[in-house]
């Protein structure tokens, strides 16, 4: 179930960048589990990767050829190869030459993406007898085909597609997205893929994602989990009419910015998709002493499992996200200090409950399906905001039962 | 429901040391829910409190009345005076007051502890006219009653007691403990409270408890979350026969370790009884650089939601506890190095499933109610274990229906 409306947009075409789906039938036969994505020779292309040590071995081949200026992306669904050692290097290097070979590239100019089980095979030899199909099926217009495509155990498909105009011409970007933190057992990994006509270098182009996904994806969470696989991809086909982007211009600014809201709405579907939300939760620190910190109090809170029962429970608990704050770890924090609201309900104020809060103000704000919990801490002025969202029965069981 | 037999053992009495319990009404009126924990003269007195940054009032007034030899304990279960601002301080402070009173002893000669609802003002009226009863009960053979007296929503009551031999002297240990986490909605604190008749001052008394904390109760979690009211204290009446314990010598090792043991099933009482637990997890880390690394992975994949449903479902998802090592932050760990055992089943070596695994073999020890996970980061020679519980259905229920 997902949070709120999540219909999927008008995605315009974006000229030099082209995406074709298959059928590979690497877990279902259902729908297209794979995905190939191609930009002409011009395009720069920047990503950023999972912290987690053990990465998958796509993501180690991605992050080799991510210096060869990629040409394919080449994204299957059903399988992770993550944990599956020197056989899964070999794979997932194979499958970039048996793309290669068809498209007559280089294997080195593909960055390979998976998703799904952990600890099983890449099934190398599916995939090569559908990337023909894929590859065939290459247009400008399949964005919808391609985020159904990447999904896994997501509820919808996710789109965002936006206009910019640069000194009197458009630009567009576009992205999709799929999957929360680590979904479903055995499931891993949250994958973003965004595609801009934009003229821009790929030096400039990876500084820009990295804002982009410090502020959006790196400030979302579902249960804590980091996956072994997550990736974000941002290319850059050079085809728009407008000039090319500088560093430190007036026009960057505009376009790092539409690149941010394109991944923050792209970060914000995978939380409304988030495994068993019933609630979204905007958790705002405001007045911390620097961004870290409002981070990590942001942070403790949304992964608190007993504020994420209540807000399932629609139970304005104020006393547990007051505990999440008190142990975030913070140097000296002072308790009267610290104010929370939900939505425009003061619950805390100096250090305990606010004199005017009354339980019915409380229950009101909690029966929303969008919850602003706003935490001041009295120390400074640095804001940041994390997007989480509540922990049902469905959490359980969607964790818990996929063997049954 | 509590993993595994969970019966409270016969307990010594502790001379010196005398224990009533009484109820007071404060919560409800089916069980005691006052305890006073009364020590001679001579005795000394050592405690640990919460690193919450926001600790309760009873919290700072105890911290602050330790230095001043402590005589009496005054504990009372149902309210946990937290995030209760001024007022709060004020009521604990007046407990301690009222207790004295009766007692004909000094104010700051008594630690106050609470546990129960955040938020509510502790209700010192009902405390007051129960002290006498608590007061006038006192006696060395209480040890089941103020074990009970503390519960909240414990489904059991959780004692340990242990004699030693010092010098040709029987040395008895008790201590009683309640409450994993913040275990119901509103509800918070882990206490502890241990007794010995040893002569030991009250430095050495507090190194003793430090280091016996540290690995015990600073070794489990339920769900992550600090209470704001947690503590545990040693106290030692002095009245045993053999000679007072003196630093850096055999006998001070042979009453520290027992103390360890001590807290250590005390801690493991409480993970049995953990909220909606139906499995305990011994998680140990070996071969770590050094011991803070050793508990940041084992606290990582304690604490992850992903790996607690999978132990609830009996699902050996090795990769799901690979991730959470990988997301703990070690730097430069080497994936090829990490061993992952199930009880006696390797499950994880050289960086994907082991060869010789057979999901049977994972099967049949996941099926088992108590599991000890070993990781070999492969690392160093630095050795620590985490004990946890699963997370259920139950979980989410406690933890969401407390309202309804």
């Amino acid at each position: 179930m997902a949070v709120g409306q999540c219909d999927f947009p008008q995605m315009q075409p974006i000229p030099g960048i082209s995406l074709g789906t298959a059928c590979a039938g690497i877990k279902q036969h259902i729908k297209d589990d794979l995905l190939v994505i191609a930009m002409d020779a011009q395009a720069s292309c920047a990503a950023v990767f999972t912290q987690n040590a053990f990465c998958a071995a796509p993501v180690l081949v991605a992050k080799a050829n991510l210096t060869h200026a990629p040409r394919w992306l080449l994204i299957n669904s059903g399988n992770a190869n993550a944990g599956t050692g020197a056989q899964g290097m070999q794979d997932a290097l194979k499958t970039c030459t048996d793309l290669a070979e068809i498209v007559g590239g280089n294997a080195n100019q593909v960055l390979p993406f998976s998703t799904g089980v952990i600890g099983q095979s890449l099934p190398v030899d599916k995939i090569k007898v559908a990337l023909p199909t894929a590859i065939n099926a290459l247009s400008s217009v399949n964005w919808d085909k391609a985020a159904r495509a990447i999904m896994t155990t997501d509820t919808f498909p996710k789109g965002v597609s936006k206009i910019i105009w640069l000194d009197g011409h458009a630009i567009t970007i576009n992205g999709i997205s799929k999957g929360a933190g680590m979904i479903q057992p055995n499931m891993a990994t949250m994958l973003a893929f965004i595609a801009t006509d934009a003229k821009i270098n790929a030096n400039l182009l990876q500084k820009c994602l990295a804002g982009a996904v410090e502020q959006s994806f790196n400030r979302i969470t579902v249960d804590g989990d980091t996956s072994t696989n997550d990736a974000c991809v941002l290319m850059a086909s050079g085809m728009s009419e407008a000039p090319e982007i500088q560093a430190d211009s007036a026009q960057y600014q505009l376009f790092a910015d539409a690149v941010m809201q394109v991944c923050k709405q792209l970060a914000e579907w995978i939380i409304r998709d988030g495994e068993g939300a019933t609630k979204l939760m905007r958790i705002v620190v405001t007045e911390a002493f620097n961004s870290a910190e409002a981070v990590l109090v942001g942070k403790t809170i949304a992964h608190s499992p007993l504020v994420k029962t209540a807000f399932f429970a629609s139970d304005p608990n104020w006393g547990r996200i007051l505990a999440a704050v008190g142990r975030a770890g913070v140097e000296s924090m002072i308790l009267e200090e610290v104010q929370i609201d939900l939505d425009e309900v003061c619950i805390v104020s100096k250090g305990g409950r606010d004199s005017a809060y009354t339980e019915a103000a409380g229950q009101r704000v909690m029966n929303r399906e969008e919850i602003t919990v706003t935490v001041k801490l009295g120390r400074g002025n640095a804001v940041e905001e994390i997007l989480t969202c509540d922990f049902s029965y469905d959490y359980v069981k969607i964790n818990a039962e996929y063997r049954t």
